[in-house]
Formats: structure tokens, C-alpha cells, sequence
């Protein structure tokens, strides 16, 4: 009993491939002939080394990432990179344009005002970032360093289902969609993602980078704390000091995983008939709500509310109670949020939309 | 054989208490009674909660740290604070002194530079940090906004026995030897130390603050990068974004094995006996050469070579041979050295003074 696993519908960190969770598991005195934990190795080893470059390999493999890009693993979360985006990308005379489509969004703008000038683009924070900005809306400053994006809005549960389109670099916070799907980094200069939700435990930042950007970060390398610096990262290949070894580690075997999956292609026939499933029912009668417009709705984060938000209470208290966790909305925003990441598993799902019909025949 | 342990003399990552490791492993899939594994849980949920929670009060019941202190869990290791410290506590008219004894104080010199006024107080880079600064040789500044010193010299294998007299709010770096020995947090303003040495994988910084460094943290709040402020750190309990939670968690349970061990004081005896073994060994025929001055001799990396730089590869390979694993001197200094850090088990030194015997029998 103590140790049986529940389903875990949490926003991140969130649930891992129990395969990966039972190599760690095994694994976890002695890496096979290494004689060492992998929470003890130097990160200078060979054993190390060689773990990093798989990462790095299966990540470019499974995203066709082209050469001209660098795969850098750090630390901090998305919200460094909100920093350290503008740090490295913006100088003192241009404007970076930020597309306002969620919360997330809106801290990104706060941090890139601190350096630089902000063009906001668009925003729907008047409408509680229920949409996303449609391309019409947006109003791009010719010139820009960058447009800054976020692809998937875990708090609001929108996503874009097709890239906007622009001329400046554009720069995508895919915290909570990377490697869900197929992504054409081709057509992103810089990616950037916290593993905590589809690629591993947290702890590691994985940002994926055009060479043209890093060699606009190598002018500001001298003035950067040397930490903030993409250039110093990609010269010392993420292991300018001790990176997070265990996380990359993780993310390393979430990769395994992926690619026995069917790879992204495989990641996205799998969410897509989860997310479908828990919307049908969301759709059903009324009795539940969608919280974002329909053709903007996240196969990653599902939002909703119901008529009140004492029946939202109840029905939190009463999933948790059936060993379906991690159910409530944001802190924010409120009402429930079902969070569907790769590694959750289908018949969580399940349980959950028999839980819905059961709690609605309750209390419809 | 694949699954044997060997004996890590690594620098850090570094090894971990069997123990610790053990509970990891037998908990890994599913936390008692929580359902979810360690890698899964929300930073936002009640477990997590009360895991950071009680390793907070663990550190602060070892190191009998005043009420008057923050403990903050944050990413980046060392090298992040060497920025933080500057951006967070040195105003644009002031100057904050910096006593340079080994290369990681060099490097946090090279951040602070970037900051503001720096004054190296000493200097000892002369004589390639084979010794500590005296009392008498610290050119002090008066009204300086802090002092900062390095506790322990990694590379160089020297460490502090007495903390210098200062009158400015001192700030330490103790990466590594944070918790091998009792520390008087009052003589302290801040210190910091990534965990990866004694207290636990990488991926955490653990940082002691006192109050009044804070306030002066406060004012330059909305002008730093959110992630770089010690003030939003403080007022979000270290939770302002998600955690290394795994981290954390690997960091509480050290603790728990530190206490079970007698707390500092049976760790610094622990310690003492381990280091004063091995420098027995290499002092006594002249065969090996500690490179540290003997009253600067570090209890955590013990630094030594041999006539020749073919001997000293020569050792290394056969003692890697023999399971005694991470002897190599870190890359800029050559020679050989064995950090013997908490978890480090008395047995490995025993087999390593063997080992140095039978070296010397075969080649001196």
C-alpha cells in the first residue's frame, strides 16, 4: 500500500515513464561498471562525458535539430532564461518584441524590461489569456532583436498550434511542450524548456540555440556574470562549472523512452488521444467548462471550471481522495487543471473521466 | 561485479553515504504513503513542503545557525554566487574586499570586478596558493561593504583554521567544507556552498544569510534579475520558481546521516582522523610532497606529488587500477589529490595509505 503509485495530474514537476523511474531505481548504488552512483560522479569523468553526449545526441535526433544549432544544459528554470535572454540577445538600442499570451509571458516582459526596450506585440491579458494572439494582432517592430513567444501556457491551457509568423529570430518558452510533439527548430532561433514537465525531474533548463545568437552573446561575454552567458556555456559545452548531473542524467534515459515511444511523432498521437478523450467528456453535457477557446486548447495542460467553485472544491477533494492528485487549478487562476504530460499514462485518463460522469451524476 | 563499489577520492560530485543512497534507491519509485516518486512531486504540494521544511531545521540544528539567518536552497553552484554576492550586496560607491587564496577566490574576484570596486585585501597567487594569507598581510578597507574569503582551497588543498578578524560582514565561500566541521555562522554575514561535496549531489546552493544583508538585498530588488535577488529568494522561501526538489530532498537525508554521526563535531573528528592518516603517510619518508604549507593543510582535499610527473601518472592509473578512483590533481595544478569528504569511509583510506606504501616499496 505504501508504496503503490497514484496518478499524478500535477502542472510540474510532474509524472515520469516508470520504466526510466525503475532504471534510476536499479541503478542507483553502482552505474554498471562504474563502481559509483551517478549522484556521485565528477562531472569530469568519462562516464559523465559520455552520458552527456547521448543526451545531447538523442535530443538533436529526435528533434532533426540542424548543426547550426547547440544544445546547452543549465540551471535556473525558464525564469533565468527570461533573464538571461535578454541579457545575452538585446542590445542597448534595439527592442525586442514579447508576445503577451499568458502568464508566463507577462513575467518574461518584466525581466527583458529590466534590460532593455520591450515592444509588447499583442497581448490577451484582458481576456484573462483565455486565446492566444492571432497572427492579424500582432504588431511587430521591424528590426527586432527577437520576438519572444510561449508556446504552451500551463496556467491558462492554450497552445499554439502553428508558429507565428515573423521576420525578427524568434525565441520560444516551451517549458511545458517541449518534445510533446514535433517541433521545426528551423524555425525558432532559440528554444528553451525546464525539464520538470515532458523531459525529465527538475533541476536542468535544456536550451537549444542558432549559432548566429550565441555569436551575438560571445560580444556581451566580458560584461555577463559569466553564469548568465550562453557564449561561455556553449565554449565550455554546459560544463563551464558542475552542471546537474543527476538531471541531465534523467533526462538522458526520458529520452530512451521517447524514442521507443515512436519519437516525437509517437509523443503526439499519444497526447493528442489523451487530451481528446478528457475534452469529449469536458464537452459533453455543460456540466463542465473549458476555460480556453477551443481552437487554442493545450493537449498538455486541460483547464475547466463548473458552476461553482464549492463544487470545484469537492470534486478536487474527492479525485485526490480517489488517487487522482494535483488536480487544482493554479493558485492564480483556479478552477481544475488536468495536466497530461508524456509519461501520463492513458488510464489516468481513463480514471479520470469515469471519476467526472460519476462526480457529475452526483451532482449535476 | 558490475554493481561493486569503489573508492571515489573525487573532488566533487563526490560520494554520498551508503545509507542515503539506500533509502533513495528503496523509495525511489514511490515516496511512503505519497504514491509518487521523489522525482515526481510538485514543489507546490504539502510532501515537498515539508521535506525543505525539515532540511532547512536540520541545518540550522547542526550548525546552531541564529534566528537572526535565512537558509535559502538555490541553483547555480558557487560560481552563481560569485555574481550574486556583488549584485546583491555591493553598492556602486563602495568597495568590498577580497582575500584572494586560492583560484576559486580568483574567479570570484573576475565576477565582483564586473560589479564594482574590488580591493584584493591578499594575495598568496604568488606562491601558487600553497599557503593561506596571515592576519597581519589583510590590506582592509575601511567601510568595506564585506569581506569575502574562501574557507577551503579545493584545487589548492588548504583551509582556514581560524576565520580572519575582519570588521565588515564576511562572506565565505565554503563549497567545500561546509559542514565537515562546526562553523560559527555569527562570525558570518553570508555563506555559501554548493552541495556537492558534503551535503549532497549537485544541482543545490545552499546560502546562510543574516538579516541585515538581506535589507541591503531588498533595495536592489526590482534592479536585478528576479532569479539573481536574495530578497525574492527569501520571501518565497526559496520556492519564487520550482526547486531541484530531488536535490533537496538528497540533502535532507544527508543531514539526518550527519546528525546520526554525532553532527559536526563527530563529523570534524571523523575528518581529522581520516586527513591525519594520509598526511602520516605522506610525511613520512619525503617520498610523496604535500604541497600545502602543514599549517594550512585542508581535512578535505589533500594535495600532494612525487619527483617526477611520469610517477605521479604512473600512480594514478595503478590506483585507478585498484579501485581507488579521482586521485588525478584538478587539470591546472597536476600532481595528485584525495578529498576525503564526509561520506568518504575510513576503509578507502586505509586502502590508499597501502596502496602508497606498495607504490613507494615498487618505485622509491
Amino acid at each position: 500500500m505504501s508504496s503503490k503509485r497514484i496518478h499524478n495530474f500535477a502542472a510540474g514537476p510532474a509524472v515520469l515513464p516508470v520504466p526510466v523511474l525503475e532504471q534510476v531505481q536499479r541503478d542507483l548504488l553502482a552505474l554498471p561498471g562504474v563502481g559509483m552512483s551517478i549522484l556521485e560522479i565528477s562531472h569530469r569523468s568519462k562516464t559523465f562525458e559520455s552520458i552527456l553526449a547521448e543526451t545531447e545526441a538523442d535530443i538533436r535526433a529526435l528533434a532533426a535539430i540542424p548543426s547550426n544549432y547547440r544544445v546547452l544544459f543549465m540551471q535556473g528554470g525558464a525564469s533565468l532564461q527570461f533573464s538571461m535572454v535578454p541579457m545575452n540577445l538585446l542590445g542597448a538600442a534595439e527592442t525586442a518584441d514579447y508576445i503577451d499570451g499568458g502568464s508566463w509571458a507577462a513575467k518574461a516582459i518584466q525581466e527583458a524590461r529590466k534590460v532593455g526596450n520591450v515592444n509588447v506585440a499583442a497581448s490577451t491579458k484582458g481576456e484573462r489569456y483565455g486565446r492566444l494572439p492571432a497572427q492579424a494582432e500582432l504588431k511587430l517592430t521591424s528590426g527586432a532583436a527577437y520576438v519572444h513567444m510561449t508556446s504552451n501556457n500551463t496556467i491558462e491551457g492554450t497552445e499554439y498550434k502553428q508558429l507565428p509568423d515573423v521576420d525578427a529570430p524568434l525565441v520560444s518558452d516551451t517549458s511545458s511542450d517541449m518534445f510533446s510533439r514535433p517541433i521545426d527548430i528551423s524555425r525558432h532561433a532559440l528554444v528553451y524548456a525546464g525539464a520538470q514537465k515532458n523531459m525529465g525531474p527538475a533541476g536542468v533548463t535544456i536550451v537549444i540555440i542558432r549559432d548566429d545568437l550565441l555569436e551575438r552573446a560571445a560580444t556581451r561575454k566580458s560584461s555577463l556574470p559569466t553564469m548568465m552567458s550562453y557564449a561561455v556555456l556553449a565554449e565550455n559545452n554546459s560544463l563551464y562549472n558542475t552542471p546537474p548531473t543527476f538531471a541531465v542524467y534523467a533526462v538522458g534515459l526520458v529520452m530512451k523512452w521517447v524514442k521507443a515511444q515512436g519519437g516525437l511523432p509517437g509523443m503526439a498521437a499519444r497526447n493528442e488521444r489523451k487530451a481528446q478523450k478528457l475534452y469529449a467528456e469536458i464537452d459533453r453535457t455543460g456540466f463542465f467548462r473549458g476555460t480556453a477557446r477551443k481552437e487554442d486548447r493545450s493537449m498538455m495542460n486541460i483547464t475547466f471550471r463548473m458552476a461553482t467553485e464549492a463544487l470545484e472544491k469537492s470534486f478536487v477533494a474527492e479525485a485526490t481522495a480517489a488517487g487522482l492528485d494535483g488536480l487544482e487549478g493554479h493558485r492564480s487562476v483556479g478552477g481544475i487543471r488536468a495536466s497530461l504530460y508524456n509519461a501520463f499514462p492513458e488510464e489516468g485518463v481513463d480514471a479520470l473521466v469515469a471519476f467526472m460522469k460519476e462526480f457529475e451524476r452526483r451532482n449535476g
